[in-house]
């Protein structure tokens, strides 16, 4: 690798890391992640029915939130939490004390490499995450900091220290992450190439960030994981993480900080019904066509410097050039503006933490 | 893949495309590649002494151009073309009558893939040339065309068409391609990761293009592949295919075409020796922090819509930005002008076609 690596992540974090999962279920799953998963903490937000009992295994380091929980916690803004939807899952990232979040959906399990072994994803995410980011020019040979890897001929030697890293988006095997369209279209598809790469995604390029089996640096960059309105009384559904990823990249890219996607690989057991998917996707279908060239254009001033100030400064744009496509984008900035404000009450030295944290403005 | 595939790669092309080998040696590395490259036509370029004699392996289909040739054919046009220095293979590109170059240095050889089999890298590359790209948003699943792929969730559907790729850069198994004091540093570094990836070099991301396995569709970018002056008389080496590369994306960008890297891998079988590579290329380390810079900034007017029209426009750039950073950069933008005269000369229908080949401005 191009730096030598200081760390020794497999037992890393073990206090600085939330693990977060938004469930309607018991979670047996955990039974196959326990020897990754037992030395966190989990955060689990329960969706829907907050009457329902949520079983989790014995042994595991958890704290549970209900509807009813969130809306005690939040009071009126807990408005801006989505409710009947896995968007619950930022109130985790918002009542996390922790550096470093991993979230990860209640039907992923734990994948093999190609020679058979389980993957620790939780262990490759940390390593991810402690790692730089390239973001300005691209690596031929992928991560330059993997064992074996290094910058190619031609990098330039000035931005071979990288950018912290915010985020480590990881990917599935089995089950690939599509869209109801392509489900129908292609109902037997599976993911079964394991490709053994990480990269960073570079500056000024957006991307679908999945949050099935999400990472990211809570004190770079928490305040832009925002799953917006979705669900119980909105008119979409299944778009949370990309909106949060389309936020976060736009200020990422501001701030100098980076994306990663690639390794890890969970198994993604079950495929989400297409039906239901089209009924909840088919409005983000259309929008996302205004929605990218948006994001692809939105500037943020040199004044932002922190992801807090960001995140209002787009909540605006949103609000001032969105509202044409829907009256559910006036809606979804007042919320993002909620979403800010009860961050910043439950994490009070928050703005000030992410000042400090700020590494370079644009 | 997103899209059915109509194409059989395996025999295609065959009298479309050109295979273009910078040598100094005899070629004796061609014979484990006969079963792959014999169907096609190479054009070899000897570098260095004219009088040597290069023996090629008997049943290949081949024309072979020394200095004399060169000169020859060129007259003072001829100066913008290296000697002794692999460069001077750009002009294969130029006298070739093909629509796709395949070039490939004399001391790469066929690598195995996972399984054992043995990479047929030309057809790859041409799966790659035949397939859209996808500059404008990334996928996090790669190349949405292969089969068993698709575009992912949040992939916005108008631009699941793509666009035509100019250029699909290959890697290298065994012996990476490092600068001089990453050679040094690391004189054991073997790269062993087969990493199973095609991908889109997004819009406005520049990379280190190594031309040592490299394919591109002469009629949509070829007279952007000019691989500058390197070796004799020159104040640097080692820098020909990065020069190409900066001029080429920045082009690719600006006319909608799509440059993919990843695979085919060859096997790289030979360090060259890093003590001289460090005297080619020191100059072009320290000039390249410059010269990077100043690619990320280049637009180009929206009434350049030839390659021709924007590489003229870029060489006048060079004269007047680089030109301060070494006088070298007055005599690489004159020969930049040279190049592209010569080449509408021996293309005389060059400036028409790649007006018609043009598929999107800016």
């Amino acid at each position: 690798m191009a730096q030598p690596s200081t760390v020794s992540p497999a037992t890393l974090l073990k206090d600085e890391l939330d693990i977060v999962i938004p469930t309607i279920r018991n979670l047996d799953f955990l039974e196959m992640w326990r020897p990754f998963f037992q030395p966190y903490h989990l955060i689990i937000v329960q969706d829907g029915d907050p009457s329902k009992i949520i079983k989790v295994p014995p042994g595991f380091d958890y704290e549970l939130y209900n509807r009813n929980d969130i809306n005690r916690i939040l009071g009126p803004k807990s408005s801006c939490i989505s409710f009947k939807d896995s968007a619950c899952r930022c109130f985790g990232y918002m009542v996390s004390k922790k550096k470093y979040i991993y979230t990860i959906d209640d039907d992923c399990f734990v994948a093999k490499d190609p020679t058979g072994k389980d993957i620790n994803a939780l262990e490759q995410h940390i390593k991810n995450l402690l790692s730089p980011s390239t973001p300005f020019f691209f690596n031929t040979l992928y991560d330059p900091y993997r064992d074996g890897a290094d910058f190619v001929r031609g990098y330039p030697f000035s931005l071979r220290e990288g950018v912290p890293t915010a985020v480590s988006h990881g990917l599935w095997l089995n089950i690939p992450d599509y869209d109801a369209p392509t489900q129908l279209v292609k109902p037997l598809e599976r993911n079964s190439r394991y490709v053994d790469a990480i990269m960073t995604i570079p500056k000024g390029t957006l991307f679908p960030m999945c949050g099935m089996n999400l990472a990211f640096n809570r004190e770079l960059i928490g305040p832009a994981m925002y799953f917006g309105l979705m669900g119980d009384g909105q008119p979409i559904g299944r778009y949370d993480d990309m909106w949060a990823g389309w936020c976060t990249k736009v200020i990422c890219d501001h701030l100098g900080l980076g994306v990663k996607t690639g390794l890890p690989y969970i198994w993604h057991s079950k495929a989400s019904n297409p039906f239901v998917n089209l009924k909840k996707e088919y409005k983000g279908i259309y929008w996302q066509e205004e929605l990218i060239p948006f994001f692809q254009s939105v500037t943020l001033p040199k004044d932002c410097t922190t992801v807090q100030q960001c995140y209002i400064e787009i909540s605006k744009q949103v609000k001032a050039k969105l509202s044409k496509v829907d009256d559910y984008f006036n809606k979804l900035a007042d919320a993002m503006v909620t979403w800010i404000e009860a961050w910043d009450e439950l994490n009070p030295s928050g703005a000030k933490s992410a000042e400090l944290s700020k590494v370079a403005s644009k």
